[in-house]
């Protein structure tokens, strides 16, 4: 019998997840939840109902795991806890400073309900995240490293969107080769935030806007660019439309530490993603995760877990002994 | 109170296990044990006691974890059975074809005596397992490659010095750059034996061999090197020990994939090692697999496990609330 899966949400993340889905034999898509009315939203799956998200509680039978493609800012704070009442689910909670306050919701309510809900699932936080940590714990004295990019950053590109006289705007982030390179040798250099990364922005400018203008707030953007060596490109729609399309996005993580009695031998440990697509892969993700919920809540696990509670063999559609064969 | 270990073999695996213990805090070398007479073994840690390894019995109830520093070939498929049914275990076997029965061996002394015990720990199987499994669990839809190297490969080092002629030798495996680069172009190419690795030999004859003889019969033995495409350089004793005393390692898993409804995306992941020290980076593995043991056990599980069946939070220290703040 196939794992039954729900989708809430139906952005690039939950068609994304769609997609994820027709590629495991073992899964089937039965139901998107969205908040828009369900008659207006078109879904690629046959057989697959939409439905509106306020008769989610209805399906509570119908579905084995929930994936919750929401966002960090408001939407999962407030998703995850009420639907880990209902249903195993998964989210991609994004929001280093808060995943501890989440996590605690979450836990609550997947504890009352006896459900697995897993946060905080992707890439980073994700696959990331266990890059880090099985690092460190195999090379407990060293130090790691994450590079993002190059990719787009969707919340740096909304915050040029936000500024007076911007139509549109695609922001890239790019790590600094040369970091790079000097991490990878075991150096173990002290980098600032503008030696790791730079960000280069095209910027498609409303009819009369002051270009200088809008160069000099991007790049005095606090958070967002100031710390940053930032580059600006002014271009047409046409040429945003033609050539930053596209959501690409990727990264490093790279640790390096010493062993021996006296620390004389040195190891360098690297993690590195390119994606053609940050949401599709993202999404890739959940529904594996999405396998290792159901599979642990019905081995009678229950509360929330990240990927660091998550042992990777609940992860494939193989047996242990195919596992072993096959991929040890 | 810290873990306290036990190390079976004092070879260079068992002092990497030494030296990786002293890195660990939590964790506390109380006694090796050797085959050879324990009065000629001086170990480095302070403390630790040095027994015979037929008095392992009576350290039943003084280690929490005993590491199995044995050979793949003839020692661990006795030994980790054997002392599965007194302690918790872990053990680095890597001859792949026979992990089944090795498993199954384990698993039922494990279930006897109600200890874990984790076999093929390290790094190829280990590290590089578990990032073979994590990929192929998030892109199905795709190809592996694993590509071995720079390194000393240890049996392929022991089969030339076993050659008539031949007084020392070190063999190195290369991955082929331009393999390597095809792959991460997401070009999924399919790769012979000889398109992905190269040999180079470093041997020392004996006074009077025959050095074509020696560089033919090393070219031409079967599943060691006529599949590959091998360099022989005779060098003198002094060189040998001047320039490749050393026992570095690594490689290389690389997964690429597609996403999407009809997979126009593409996305590549690549996990690499690059190790001073072979024997040191697994010792690390494996201690950190130690910490994982003791807690699985502690918690009530038994039986034999792989790398696939643990849980990344337990090879670290810290604590869930500290791991999901720092590496979430």
């Amino acid at each position: 019998m196939s794992i039954r899966l729900g989708i809430m949400g139906y952005g690039n993340l939950g068609r994304g997840v769609e997609c994820a889905v027709r590629q495991n034999p073992d899964m089937e898509l039965k139901v998107v939840f969205t908040r828009r009315d369900p008659a207006s939203v078109k879904v690629l799956t046959e057989g697959a109902k939409v439905v509106s998200a306020d008769d989610a509680a209805d399906y509570k039978d119908e579905i084995d795991v929930l994936i919750i493609c929401g966002g960090s800012a408001t939407d999962l704070p407030v998703m995850t806890p009420k639907y880990a009442k209902l249903f195993n689910c998964i989210d991609s909670f994004d929001t280093h400073a808060n995943i501890g306050s989440h996590f605690a919701n979450v836990d609550a309510a997947a504890k009352e309900s006896g459900k697995v809900a897993m946060i905080s699932v992707g890439w980073d936080p994700g696959m990331f995240s266990l890059n880090r940590a099985y690092a460190e714990a195999v090379l407990p004295e060293g130090k790691a490293y994450t590079f993002w990019g190059k990719g787009v950053s969707q919340g740096h590109s909304d915050a040029i969107r936000r500024i007076e006289g911007v139509k549109d705007a695609r922001q890239y982030t790019i790590p600094v080769e040369s970091a790079l390179e000097a991490v990878r040798s075991g150096a173990n250099p002290d980098l600032s935030t503008r030696e790791k990364h730079t960000r280069e922005c095209f910027v498609v400018l409303e009819e009369g806007a002051d270009a200088a203008k809008v160069e000099n707030e991007i790049k005095t953007m606090p958070n967002y660019f100031a710390d940053y060596d930032t580059t600006v490109h002014f271009i047409s729609e046409e040429e945003l439309m033609r050539d930053h399309a596209g959501i690409p996005h990727g990264g490093f993580v790279i640790r390096s530490g010493k062993t021996g009695w006296n620390k004389e031998n040195n190891h360098v440990i690297e993690y590195s993603l390119k994606l053609d697509s940050n949401p599709e892969f993202t999404s890739s993700v959940l529904v594996a995760y999405a396998r290792a919920a159901y599979r642990m809540n019905k081995e009678g696990q229950c509360g929330c877990k990240t990927v660091l509670d998550v042992a990777p063999a609940y992860l494939s559609p193989k047996s242990g002994d195919e596992l072993r064969h096959e991929l040890l």
